[in-house]
């Protein structure tokens, strides 16, 4: 079985090894050559990942895994070592080069572009002459599985462009850089954010996207792999959150994993229950003389909840993928307002159709359509403006959505159901 | 400023494009040659480029657009057009291959990998020599931007391996491709669903995917930027559907496109509203004795519409990532009622203390605590239940997340607060 499980990808392995224990996974690792060996480990899931090293030293770590990956990976293994370990490890790694890039990347934050990028490429001097630049590629190729660019630097390291491997091959061996180079090349700065990092490359189908210092200059570059991680994490956040998680879960994790992440918003829920209490408990009166009342209340609070949500969504979604246009935030706030007003003039004529045929107090009828219109466009403008004055003051706009809103909106439901009937009921 | 704007990347001037009138697109289309023309209609809106191509003949869009785009996109917008225009604009391709190219992806569902890949690919025979394999690649390469991998495919078309660009440069010009290719390679099948691939693609971190028929051969190739698209559109899809949206509805969109995605998930939640109402007035004497339990109507049927989106959006995503682990469907509910029952319990005992405090009724007290951690239990249970069941009989899970779940759970929760509410009140 050894045999034939060593045989797999690297990907493959390491899912059998998230659900072997410690030792299984010893065993099977010492069995693997040493690359493939450091392939798994980036794979692995992070607690398994961080159980299975804590139990070698950090000679070990080095050797087996920190010298045979790439210096982005590296990085990211690293980075979630403690301070004590983390030193030990870079003090055993041999190869100098790899040891002073894992460092530099490390001074990067997780979610920049520093973050995703590695430091294997291969650059030319725009001065070298077709003949030294294959010299030269040689030997940086070693280190790399995909070349995808070759760039062009100047004296200063300074990024000015890209050499084709066709113009490579096709150009005489004395012919200079400087004569067959294509000039336009995209490039992000190292502290740019992650989330404009995947903007960019999926906007203009990039495979890889260079990396710059403030000076322009080359430090790196970012492969496509990466920031394919990076959209399916944003994109599972978004989800998390629209769904009262406040962290990554996953079913696989265990009971008080899958409690923890829950909690928090089960608890703000919870709040926001005592305080629409407090707002029934205030027309407790009124509820005893028209105990009919009582029958819509899940319905105004649902349906505000729910209307405030889908704005709440749409909103964030146009500002992950930048699909907002040129609307300023009034014109935004009152297209939203038209769409709250014909949304919420048509379930309330359906649920006055409804009453019309069900139920005899007039009061009711027009409290239930009246308070419902009014809900729906307060939900479906508070849903709208929120996220977008979070996302001004640079907070995560998607905390503004799911059980945030819906809680939001269900007490203000209810102010506005008992409002409307305290005051229709006097005229009927 | 029409020299600045057609000096912009495509993905831009179409970014542009999407914001201005039909007749102003046309006129900054005649200024922009017909390759970048074709690279800017695949990155409009839908329906942008549907009014553009609605404006223009069909000679117009087979000679501009269809023959200067790869295959695959060109086969993408074809199938946005009537069937009429669509045979119009193939009997006006000049480019034979390029027609029976794009017959042949028309055959494919759009969310298969055969609707995901493109025709150009370079491909060697086995028997061939690197002089000649270099030959035939020169003409190959001519139609494609990136060359990423070079396929090997024997007599018969079936793909047998891959030869990289490494060992075509390195390897004597006399010898065969039999003798340095590489055998190992991983390709889909071209019925294929788009989730898989999109899955394979992020697992084994892949740039380009081959595609083949049932007889393994080699008919296509998918790249990543594709699937970035897919991986992303998947995504919000999800997203939408836990936030109540039935359709891909972006802020730029027109009030009634607006209102159009939501008016199905109001309606529903009306229709859960309304049965929700009928079980209150099932109680409506208990609420005229007992006044105080409408307090904590609100209060109950948003835990349970809270706790069961929580269960589902875990599932889902679960579904959705293939990070289910290998738990049974059993052990999976089993787990879940515990996390149920934690949560359900420290809800329950918070209120029970808030209670303990404000309220002076123990028979509300003791209703309210005991149907809150019912309600919590049930709608994790029902949360983690329903997608998988939805998943088992090939709907889409994402389907029960959202509005749907938490109306469900809505109206299981009055239920459950009336039906405690009228045994405790017995005994108090
Ligand atoms: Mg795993
Ligand atoms: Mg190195
Ligand atoms: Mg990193
Ligand atoms: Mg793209
Ligand atoms: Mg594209
Ligand atoms: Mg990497
Ligand atoms: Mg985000
Ligand atoms: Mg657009
Ligand atoms: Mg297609
Ligand atoms: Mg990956
Ligand atoms: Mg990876
Ligand atoms: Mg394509
Ligand atoms: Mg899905």
């Amino acid at each position: 079985i050894l045999q034939e499980v060593s045989e797999l990808h690297p990907a493959d392995i390491a899912e059998i090894l998230d659900e072997l224990t410690t030792e299984h996974a010893s065993l099977l690792y010492k069995y693997i050559g040493k690359e493939k060996s450091a392939d798994i480990l980036i794979e692995l899931d992070e607690d398994v990942r961080e159980r299975y090293l804590d139990s070698i030293g950090a000679k070990e770590i080095a050797e087996t895994f920190i010298e045979n990956m790439d210096s982005d990976d590296a990085a990211d293994i690293m980075a979630e070592l403690s301070d004590k370990v983390k030193e030990e490890v870079i003090s055993h790694i041999q190869d100098e080069e790899q040891a002073s890039d894992i460092v530099d990347l490390l001074s990067y934050p997780e979610d920049s572009a520093g973050g995703l990028m590695a430091k294997e490429l291969i650059q030319v001097n725009v001065n070298w002459s077709m003949l030294k630049c294959v010299k030269e590629m040689r030997k940086q190729a070693e280190d790399i599985d995909n070349v995808y660019s070759i760039y062009v630097v100047d004296n200063q390291q300074k990024l000015i462009g890209t050499l084709s491997l066709k113009k490579l091959l096709l150009a005489p061996s004395t012919a200079k850089v400087e004569d067959v180079y294509f000039k336009d090349v995209l490039a992000v700065k190292a502290y740019e954010k992650s989330e404009e990092v995947a903007n960019i490359m999926e906007k203009y189908d990039l495979v890889v996207l260079p990396v710059v210092d403030e000076l322009y200059r080359l430090i790196g570059r970012i492969t496509i792999d990466d920031v394919v991680d990076v959209i399916r994490e944003e994109a599972d956040k978004d989800y998390q959150m629209a769904s009262g998680l406040t962290q990554t879960a996953e079913s696989s994790d265990h009971v008080w994993a899958l409690s923890k992440a829950r909690i928090p918003w089960l608890v703000i829920g919870l709040m926001g229950g005592v305080l629409g209490s407090l707002v029934i408990e205030n027309y407790e009166g009124q509820i005893q003389i028209h105990p009919e009342m009582a029958i819509f209340i899940p319905l105004i609070a649902a349906m505000g909840g729910n209307a405030g949500v889908q704005s709440s969504a749409i909103v964030v979604q146009g500002l992950a993928n930048k699909t907002m246009g040129f609307d300023s935030i009034f014109s935004r706030l009152f297209k939203e307002f038209s769409v709250g007003l014909l949304n919420g003039v048509l379930v309330s004529a359906l649920i006055f159709g409804y009453n019309l045929l069900f139920s005899d107090s007039w009061a009711l009828s027009l409290t239930v359509s009246i308070s419902l219109i009014t809900a729906v466009v307060f939900a479906t403008l508070l849903g709208t403006a929120v996220p977008l004055v979070l996302d001004k003051y640079k907070v995560d706009p998607a905390l503004a959505t799911g059980p945030f809103i819906t809680t939001l909106n269900d007490i203000i439901g209810l102010f506005i159901y008992f409002g409307v009937g305290r005051l229709l009921y006097n005229y009927f």
